[in-house]
């Protein structure tokens, strides 16, 4: 958090049918549904989430990224951010507050990889979802499916990721925890975090611009893994691959497919992060292990299927 | 135990070096080096076994399976059993106690798969390796790898499983706990239970006789089995797949490759049988789920890698 | 199983207000209400358990064990070991087919402890409650508080359990597992299994007759046991201890008391026993470690808290 | 890390024996024995840690806490927060580098709880122990005991906590993430985090001046807080109280004595913190609850045994 930006406050994804995604988002990763709008966008979060929604989902036609947003600490951080980005050559947006319920106004941005972000510092807190804010239980009861903790990060592909990584880094204060370099020590792969996660967002190098390769949400356990990869079977959902691990951020994961494509993830564990680490790098010709650490082979999915 | 017979008392594996299989079942499985033979056989347990040992390493230039022997509750259960067999027809030999070192008698069958069997009452007793028989702690300190807690079952491929199943139940007192069954509701694989687990003993109907699919060790946890799968890894060991679950049994699982091809399997967990519980069955066309829960589909590996 | 006892079939409790006491059975174990009958007894049982029921409540003024049924075989068992009971100088009651909701005729007969027992052979057979026996799920959903796997094993209180121990090897097939021996060698402690697993009924010497310790429901892991303990405080359960683990058997477990003041137990995990096992034997000067092996003191309602 | 502090750097210990504390910290702990220095004092950390060492055990006739350091980004920070301590009042001794091997220099301040604390910035970083930074594994073979992952944090016990906390929060940046407070609204527990974890550093109101109530370690998972209570079994070592679950944090816990009366904790999970976050509060009447979630009670020696 060297420059105020916290961690990501919300993603707004598209799906193609909105009963359907509420089905995966809800009712099989167990999300809460907060609220919704005239626009038919339905607000989401994970039980331990402090503010008011952590997704957002739209029906569209294509499915995909609308824009990840990062909470700052106040809005003069959200000021000071602003000017820093137009400096740097960014197209720059000002969303009014309002535009997203109960959230105050975004600064909105694009970056080389085609993908638009967007900085805020105001939202309603409504606290942990079924929990005391005094004298607080450990969790809450009557949680649905995988049971996710919170909305954790993103992988996105994109040209240039060198490029955007430089913004993220120089301007918005993330570090590069994780990287993977090919031959000739380029970076192919950037996991980047404003926090002590080994990722917050995370970029592979692709030629097509703006795309998602997953949304990832947090579970407990190991064996809330399993429980999900059950799930996954039990309720017909199309999986990708796991219960593995990565080798990157060393995280415990299952990767599976929304009803319009989009991938998700479920994860637990996974190492942390400080300002004095160095970065972690893998080379590529390990980039096998780096993705799947015990098959330590990419399945043909993980390069080429994105929304 | 309906006629005797306890459980798999052991299992002789051909393997084509042996210092190469030592650092597979010992090191990272973690079975028990207990003793060696004037043949240069090694004998190894899992800590939690009484016997003093489960596992036979035998150097061969093939790979494969020797016999899987089963340990019956006494010598007249033997004799008996050993009657009935060659009443049924099978080809019966006499193997001398102390063949295997610290072993009494054997009785060896031969069933319509092309495997080995033996029957056996007589061994000795070294208790679970590192734990006072008097207020035992819960687990031993040093073990290696994986720490298996035992050997546990073997999984067989071979021709007319309906034979040998014919031979385990009505001879031996075993139940068919489990099975798959093709659209004639003729069994193409059998799980045969002499105890309260879902398989001591499992076949797939397959044309070549005498195949060796797997031998499996049980571990503690789903931790245990992540951890397995980071040592395969890690010490660079073939993988076939896993950590994922399969729909036979529910059993935890994965399955990975010594280095001479023989398959091994580490688990945990899994369902329970009782004598009065009905066959739990699965249709042909669910037979990917069957087999892997989560992926629902085989590996090609699955039906075809064999020793 | 050596004389045709299978395992734990049903166990009887005494509770003063069925209302609460479903709270706690069905709400907060998560067993399965199944059944109700004319007397406005109450039929549970865990998920997994294939028959119709295996705890049943019944209001009374006073809380505690009616009788513990093992189920058998089959019926020619039964009337077997009936007689064998008989010539023993057991006092036998032949209860009839129906006095319990779909269950056939059960032989009871008393012990040494002031206990009551019963053999039966016959019940209705439900399945895995919300699991399709054909391609059956790995778990059902809907599950309700601690999940409780099955209802598994009982430990009672009274004297002269040596002369029960013997009724139960003896004539019913039992092995002695697990004990605790006083400096005379006496047993003070029995821990007995129709089965491999570690106890399917255990007895602590006590000059009181006919008292219940606490019965037993399993639990699949360890996250569950606290996961257990977590609902014990959110719901405001009165506890006993725990999570901890046991040294007798080694499960991993927490006790909590019903409203009623009956003690009830969730545990994973434990030893596993066959017939060729020697008994574990722990030594009286150890009980505190062989009860709670971590805590290494007994608490003081373990040997005077009794219903 | 408003402020620009970390985390904790380093704990230096009083054991009475050094020999013993290294049975307790390395042999049983798992931390790993870094370097020693002419004093005799043994550097030790968890095998996860970057930095060359976090905790430093000392021998003399007294246990207890020396200090307990901070590492900060840079330098000028130490510098910049030396300035800002001296206007508060607090009296600052600067340590020179290598007074500590292989550290750089640290500057001490004391605080109204009657502890010292330093800030430093300079450490050697010797990296992951056991694992190369270029593809690394998962996790190092050869770890012992509880394979402690690192140091996390320390209780401290003294009078003024209000006094103490505000130098942490106004000068160094912490946040106040949970409270115990009394009817009054004072606060006699403080939670304070300098990143996104529950806590960093405790105070619980006391009237003894410079307290140890215990020093903590971070397992990965809740069956290695198992395995770690039976190691404190098997070793024969005290053991206070767990496994169990803090209701401030919800972290997952035990506590035991090292050889010399320090309390030590291993423990893993909890909640996490952000600075948008507001406190974590929980009423004194509950404050049973709040440290111990299962018991709901104090046991004696929480509020007494400290060194």
């Amino acid at each position: 958090m060297k420059k105020g930006v916290m961690r990501p406050g919300h993603i707004q994804l598209r799906v193609l049918d909105m009963e359907e995604a509420l089905a995966h988002y809800r009712d099989l990763i167990g999300l809460i549904e907060m609220d919704r709008d005239e626009q038919g966008r339905v607000y989401l979060k994970g039980w331990s989430e402090i503010d008011k929604f952590s997704v957002v989902l739209r029906e569209a036609d294509q499915p995909g990224l609308d824009y990840l947003s990062f909470k700052c600490v106040d809005e003069a951080t959200v000021d000071k951010l602003r000017t820093e980005l137009i400096n740097h050559g960014c197209t720059v947006e000002d969303i009014p507050a309002g535009e997203l319920k109960d959230c105050g106004r975004r600064v909105r941005f694009d970056t080389p990889t085609g993908h638009k972000f967007e900085l805020f510092a105001t939202k309603e807190q409504t606290g942990k979802w079924g929990i005391n804010p005094i004298n607080p239980e450990a969790w809450p009861e009557g949680l649905k499916g995988m049971k996710a903790v919170r909305f954790d990060h993103a992988l996105l592909y994109g040209p240039n990721i060198a490029g955007t990584a430089e913004i993220f880094i120089n301007i918005l204060g993330f570090d590069l925890a994780e990287q993977v370099v090919n031959a000739d020590e380029a970076g192919i792969a950037n996991f980047l975090t404003c926090s002590c996660k080994a990722h917050d967002l995370a970029f592979i190098e692709c030629p097509e611009p703006g795309k998602l390769h997953h949304a990832s949400f947090l579970l407990e356990t190991w064996d809330d893994v399993l429980r999900a990869a059950d799930l996954i079977s039990m309720r017909d959902v199309s999986i990708d691959i796991g219960p593995t691990r990565h080798g990157l951020t060393h995280g415990k994961t299952i990767y599976f497919f929304d009803p319009s494509g989009n991938r998700s993830e479920v994860f637990c564990g996974g190492d942390y992060h400080y300002p004095d680490h160095p970065t972690v790098t893998w080379h590529e010709e390990q980039l096998g292990k780096a993705i799947f650490y015990h098959d330590r082979v990419l399945n043909e999915r993980f390069l080429t299927v994105l929304t």
